[in-house]
This record gives structure tokens, sequence and C-alpha cells, in this order.
């Protein structure tokens, strides 16, 4: 029996994906993403464009191995007045180890017209010998009508014609484009459905681009009006404003309707670490809003809203959080009253009673350092620390007398120019003095690089824990007083752990020791650590 | 003559918006944004919760003066087993200068079982009374349906009760608000559909939420289903997800459909102007891929798109990107063919012949820095200076002999922990060496300060440029090689133009250095500044 509900999810991150502005994958990239994409069990990993730059050569070159998804080369139909035989570009596509092709050619009269500069004829041609040709060498081809929609609105016969031309010459699937992004979902609807009433929606896909913020949206339309292949990219990375967000597709397609993209409950618990690695990879912070799978997603500010969650989540969340691998999160902000508090104390494991006074004193102690320029929305960690110091838990690991930093660019004696970073620290843990000194690519390098040479040998757990990222912004002053810097740091370590720290102060290397100090004291915490009984000099 | 395509549009930014997670609104940034709403000419500007916290009541004490948009104050109907009368908390919504009112009550039965736990005809009552009380202080009341779609789905007999106990009792609007942001296109335009049969569309607004990425989309299905208010905020700011991005919606409406908003084409213009400062009053980067506003909304990348658009911007942008007020952008990157390098020259006002042998070394250049760590992407002042440069069209204004950088962070005498930061810098200009000193809140800022104290009295016109965002990013060692650091500075002046250059180095300073040197050299070129004949010692 034909499952008419099952909707087939084609990943182009890799291709469609690389278009935007700011992204540059390299071949370990591709391979990262690619491997995710086949343990999510997506139907089509789009690996990229072999011919069209050396990054996408030596992925095809040597392919990760597949379990689930068909490995997808993408190219161009064959040029004008050339046989496809004789085409170098549509050899190059056939003679990697691809599984299927995906070729785009144009269906849109004007492009025919203006870009190609060719009789409209020929441009059929080109889709059908070209379909035609590569069905000699792979058993799936498919055929991406680029511009579809603009080209069906402007002269329907012929975008149809180009559609049934490689339809007929054998396409598994025809992938209406909305390749500049302008069209708005109720027509998105009415023209799948005629392109339905003539070549079956099982054999129809659709890509969508954001352009008009309706990306997801038109997919969706389109997947009701009869499309079966959907075609977009993690986080909807893409050109310009980006593809169809395939995140939030197969999570409201799997949770929210009865169609069936081929994955199970496991795989969806997927999409939180699936959207985090791309962000991973491309060095980038992630989106706290985005739909399903952001940080802020499931967070609650308000007081309100934060006291219904607790009687019942489904009160302000429309699913389950756990259910896309996400999590929920109160928000602890000057807007916090004292539920906020209370559930976010919960969450890290301090149980106080509703009417413990220490409550309404750690109320006041985070308005009054957010007052300073504190921001604990996004630090965690150092919420946590606060918490835990007004409550007597968390050892003095170590203090600082002094630092002195320099930074000296100077051209030295073989007439280069070289800038040189040294920090001189000195600590105290346990009583004792501890000083070292340590060079580094700038001053908070050689900060940290000094710190930890000073407290690796007292706290080994110390040895696994890096910075991975390190923030600074300057806020606004006031009228009247100093501008204030503030840092946030956010550390990871060999077990998979990531927190966030802050540092408030008006010298930014000050704001970053703080930051650093925060992090460091949390990691010692998480770990257990003890405060050495004695120190060597 | 009733003009049924009249849709109005209804502002949240100051009172949703604000429950954003990391907004914190200042009365300053409310007045601010309120009155760039007020000349863009939406019909509504909600400003807030009076009573709800110090901020909301300082802004309606002493609101802005509109124009055009009506002032509306939000609130929440009577509480369970009071009065209207009797409610402080509606009194102090009614005591405002505000021209509406805009009041939340229950729909959903479970929330009226679970989270009030009141009767629900309490609930119908709470609602009819609270509207007809609020219509004898003010002449236009509206009601916010919170959770309707749910409560729809859940009991649609009671969801309609509700909704029209505030009809009946007078509401100017009914608004369903999908809160939990979790309801789908297709549900959203049959559920308003069935309203609209019993309540006129003319009186039927829509609040959606972007939790599912629909949050456009859902605004659009619910208009095109009969509702004639539409709400939502700049950038789709908002809790969670966001709400609906009237940014988005105001141009889909006026560029796509033929509903009317009741804005202009000069208005429609304003929309990237106002987007970006909402960004800016938030301190925060505007997101590049935004639809319509975005950086990259108008961006060509791969080397066929961006000569198709040489010949018809047609094919590859839906819209001129000049009606919503943003531009054009061909993105200088490794993907870079000759083409875009050539269109980006003619931007910047060279026009070079597209076989001069020039743009080959230029493109190679571009290609060599990018390896190195350098992003032309988004520093569009570094690469003109690239470009410049290589014509020798750039006077070397200052070059940097040498610099020392100390930060010293120790007790004071009166026992305080102080942080110090100074630079020396050693500058040439006209072959004289120029030497200044300089402390600051940390070692950029005191090596920014020494610059600019050396280069002022000779270059006047850096007076008024100043530093306004500073980012560093530590870019992926690549195996064998140490870790490259990239600084990205964007720079503005009182003329309102912004800049942003960049700098890449293994030491941070260093980096620092370099895009501020560009920083300079970018303003002093554009002012036409001369390098002195003369320089005093």
């Amino acid at each position: 029996m034909v499952n008419d509900k099952r909707v087939y999810l084609f990943d182009s991150t890799l291709r469609d994906g690389a278009q935007s502005q700011g992204v540059d994958f390299s071949v370990s990239d591709k391979l990262a993403i690619a491997t995710a994409l086949d343990r999510l069990g997506v139907d089509y990993v789009e690996g990229g464009w072999p011919g069209a730059n050396p990054t996408d050569d030596a992925f095809f070159a040597d392919p990760p191995h597949f379990e689930n998804s068909r490995f997808v080369a993408f190219g161009m139909t064959r040029r004008p007045g050339r046989s496809p035989e004789n085409d170098p570009g549509l050899s190059g596509l056939l003679n990697t180890s691809a599984d299927a092709i995906c070729m785009v050619g144009k269906t849109w009269d004007f492009h025919v017209d203006v870009a190609l500069e060719i009789e409209r004829s020929e441009n059929v041609a080109m889709i059908a010998d070209s379909v035609a040709h590569a069905l000699t060498r792979k058993d799936e081809v498919m055929f991406d009508a680029e511009h579809f929609f603009d080209g069906y609105k402007s002269n329907p016969a012929f975008a149809m014609e180009c559609l049934e031309a490689a339809h007929k010459a054998g396409a598994r699937w025809v992938v209406l484009c909305d390749t500049n992004g302008g069209t708005l979902p109720d027509e998105v609807a009415r023209i799948v459905a005629t392109v339905c009433e003539k070549i079956p929606g099982s054999h129809v896909g659709i890509h969508c681009h954001n352009d008009t913020e309706n990306a997801v949206a038109n997919s969706l339309a389109a997947i009701r009006a009869g499309a079966r292949q959907v075609q977009g990219t993690i986080n909807g990375l893409g050109e310009r404003c980006g593809n169809a967000n395939l995140i939030s597709l197969i999570a409201s397609l799997m949770l929210k309707t009865d169609y069936d993209v081929g994955l199970d409950d496991a795989a969806l618990k997927h999409l939180t670490p699936l959207s985090r690695l791309l962000d991973e990879r491309l060095n980038q912070q992630p989106l706290r809003h985005s739909a399903y799978v952001g940080e802020s997603a499931f967070a609650h500010k308000g007081g309100l809203h934060v006291s219904a969650v607790a009687k019942d989540p489904r009160t302000y969340e429309h699913i389950d959080p756990a259910v896309v691998g996400n999590q929920r999160h109160i928000v602890v902000s000057d807007q916090a009253g004292r539920s906020n508090i209370l559930t976010r104390l919960a969450e890290i494991g301090i149980a106080l009673d509703a009417d413990d006074p220490g409550i309404n004193k750690l109320v006041e102690q985070v308005k009054a350092r957010e007052f300073e320029g504190f921001a604990y929305d996004g630090a965690e960690a150092s919420f946590e620390l606060l918490a835990r110091r007004a409550r007597g838990e968390v050892p003095n690991y170590f203090s600082l007398a002094r630092f002195r930093i320099m930074d000296d660019r100077r051209w030295n004696a073989r007439g280069e120019l070289v800038t040189e970073s040294e920090a001189t620290v000195t600590l105290e843990v346990a009583g004792k003095a501890k000083m070292e000194v340590a060079d580094g690519n700038g001053p908070v390098n050689a900060l940290d690089t000094a710190l930890r040479k000073a407290l690796v040998p007292l706290y080994p757990q110390l040895k696994d824990m890096r910075l991975v990222d390190y923030k600074v912004r300057i806020l606004t002053p006031q009228a009247g007083t100093r501008a204030v810097t503030r840092v946030m740091i956010e550390s990871a370590d060999s077990q998979g752990r990531r927190w966030a720290t802050i540092g408030v102060s008006t010298n930014v290397i000050d704001a970053s020791f703080n930051a650093l100090h925060d992090g460091i004291t949390w990691k010692l915490l998480q770990d257990g650590a003890e405060v050495p009984l004695e120190v060597a000099e």
C-alpha cells in the first residue's frame, strides 16, 4: 500500500546553505555535517556542486559513508548548443560516486530570454536531454525548476512545458523552486495544486527561500497542496534571507500534522544538538529565539507566566521542549519575581522554601548587580555562583593579589614588526602567594595562560577546561557615570559541559579576569575540588 | 464607502517585545521607538503596562506627543471577585492619558480551571464588566483573547462565549492571540474564518508568536480569513521565539497584496532605518538575513547570480531593495568571481574595464588575504582601502613606529583594588616622529585614545569619529599553524556614516591596531584630508 502522507526530506545545507554571506565550509565541516544528517536519517543529503570549487571537489572525491541517506550531487543541465555527452560540467557531475543527481534548469521565460539569451525550445531540450543522459549513469535524477513560481506567473504554459520535459524524461522529482523567495503562501498553495493536477504530487518537490519570512509556511502550504519532497537547510542557512528551515519543518510536520517524514521520536530529539552543531562548525553563537531549538524557545521571563508554568507547563508551552532535545529555561532578570528565582534555584539543585528570607535577599542582589551592568540572562554559571556564595557553599579556591600585563609592538633586531603580550600574576591560595608569568596572543590570553600555569599544579581538573567564546560589550554610559565593560566568557571541558560566566568593570581586563575567575570556580565546584592544605612556594 | 481591504497596524514592540530575553528598555528607548513608530504612521502604538514596573509608569506619566498613531495602554481585566470600579490594576490603567486600552483575558477553559482556578462564568463576567467599565472612561477599548486558538480547539463554545462577551460589551476589537505560538497557518485560517461568521472581521484582530516560525504566515492567513487588525513588533521582537514581525508584514501586505495598511510609499522606505534603530537601541548587531531589511537580504555571492543581476536585478531579486530603504550588496568573498569584484568596485566609484589586469590581481589579493583570516564580507571599508591602495590612491596619513601598553591591577594605598591601562604610541607623520601617552578603560581603548591624541591636532576631522562596535573572533587554528585573531571594528561619525574595518594578527592588540588604522584612514580619505607638510615636534 502506498503511504500518501510520506514526505521526503532533502537537505541542502552543504550546497545552497554554503551560499550564505559569511559561510565558508571546510571539507571537515562538510564531513561532520553530512554524518550528522545521515544519523538523523533525512532521505537526501546534497553535498555540493562538484566542479564548482576545490572544497566540493575534495568532498566528493572522498565522501562519507552513508547509512540512511542518499548522497546527492548538484549541477546544471547541459549548456546551450552542446550534446549532454560532450558537456564537461555534466560529465564531472556524473563521474562522482553520488547516489543521485539534482540538476537545475530554467523555467521562467524572462530568465531564458534575459540571462541565458537562448531560444525557449533549446531550454526545454536542455532539460530533457540532460535528465535522460544522466539516467544512463545514475538510477535517480531530479530536476530543480529554478524560479518556477515567477515563471508560472509570467508564462504558465512555458513553465509547465519545462517541468513536463523533466518529468517525461524520467526525473524522479521535479522540484518547484521559489528562487527569489518572493512568493506568498496562498500563491504557493494555488500553483502547487495546479501543478499536481498534471504531475502526481508524489513526484513534486518544493524549495523555498525566506525573503518574505514565509519559507517554512510556503513549504507547509506546498505539502498540503500535494508536494511530497521538501528541500531546506539546517537553521534555515542560505543566501540572502536563507532557505526553508528543515529543523522547524521536521518538528512541525512530526508534532502537528499527520504527515510522515520517515523519522522516529528518537531522531526528533536530535534536532537541538544538530542545530547547535551547525553553529559550532560556523563558529557562531546560536540564535536564541530560533523556533523549537533556540535557547529562548522555552524561556519564561514575565513573573505571571513563570508561576503558571510552575503549575502546568502546557499553560505557556506549545510542546514539551524535551521532545526536540531542548529544555525549559527560567530567565533570571530585572523583571524576575520570586517564582523565577525559586524555579532557577530548584533547577540547579538548591531547594529553598518559598518563604525563606534568603530568596528576597537574592532577588535584591540580582537587581542591584543588574543595575551595575551584570546580566544573568545568559550567564547561568555566574548566577549559580552568586546563589551558592550567598549560602557559603563556594570555597575560595584562589584570589588575585595583583597582575601586570604588557603589550609591546616594536621593530625587532631583524627588522620585523612584532607584538608581544606578557602577563605576571600573583595569586593567593590557602594563604600562600604564588607568582607566575606567561606570554600569549594578547593581554587576556596571556592572563588566562598565567592563571592556569599557576593553578593547574594545585587543581589538575583545570587541564581539560578551555575558553570557547569571549564577548565584550561596552555598556552605554549613563549620564554622569563612567562607561562600563561587560565581558561574557563561555568555557567548555572534555565532559561536554559548556558554561557561561560574566564580569563587569570599568576596565575590560578587569572584567575579563572576573569572568575567568567565575569560570574556573564553577568548574572546580562542579568537580568537587578541594582547596589544598599545603601549597609549595 | 467602507474600505473592506483596510488592515489596521498595532505595534507591541514596547509591551510584548519588552518580554524578550535580554531586552530591557529604558524610558528614553521607549520615547525614541514610539516617536519612530508614530512617524512611520502605524495605527496603534502600545506603550507598555502601567503599574507593572517603574519604567512603564515613568513612560506613561510623560508620554510622547503622537501625530499619527493612537497611544495604547495594556493591562488585565478585573480580578476575580471584585467590581471593576474597585480594582486598583484597572484604575491605574484607566488613569493614564492613553487614547485606547487593550485588556487581556482568558478564553481557554484549561487556563481558567488550572491557572486562575475560578468558575468559567466568572471569567466571562470579568471580561464583560471590564470592557464596559473601561468604556465609561476611554472611547476605544480592545480585548486581547489570550490563548484563543488553543481555547477554541479545546472548547469552541466557551472560547466564543468569552469573545462575544467582549464584543457585546462594546470592544472595538477582539484580538485572537496565539499566545503559545503553536498553531499552524491552515488552522489559523480555518478558526479565524469561523470567528468572522459570528463577529464581523472589521472587529477582529490577530496576534501571533513565532514558535513554529509561522508568525508572519499565520497573520497573513488570518487577514485573508477576515481579520482586519494585525499585532506585531519591529524585527519580531518578543518572548521565546518572538512575535509576528511587523516589518515583514507591512512590506508583504503593501508590495504583494491589495490590502491597505494606511501607509504610503515614503513610509515603506523607513522600514530599514526603523529596523536598525531598534537594534541600535538594544545595542545589538542587526540580523543580516532579516527579510526585506537585513544587510544580506539583497546580497549576491555566487558568481552566476552576480552576473545575472548585473544584466537585470529582477533575475535574482523579488523586489527593488530601495522601496524598503535597503540596498543591493555584492559580496566580496572567497567564492567571488571577477564580476563580484567589478560590481563592488563600481559601487565605490572605481570604474575599471572588465579586462583590466588590475582585476585579476585584486581577486588574487582578496583570496590570499581571506586565506590568512581576513573576511571582507562584512568589512567594506577595508575592502575599499585594499582596492584603492592597489591603485596608489591612499596617502600614508600616519604609520606606527611602536607602542607599549601596560595593564596593572593592584591594591592602591587606600586598600582599593584598581586596574589601570596606559598606552604609549610613537607615530610617524610626514617623516616626523610623534609620541603620545594616554590611559583608558582597557588596552585597546588606551591605544585608541593615544592614537587620537596624537592625530587630532594634525587631522581635526577625526574629532567627530567614534568607535561604535568592537568584535573579536579567535579563528580555529589550522593544523600546524598558530591561532589567529580577527578584530572587526565599526566606526561612525556625526554625518551619520558607519563603516566597518578589519584587522588580523596572531596578537589581538595588533589586530585591533590594524582595524583602527583602516578605520581612521577610511574616514580621512572620505573627507579628503591631506597629509600635513609640516609636523610640530
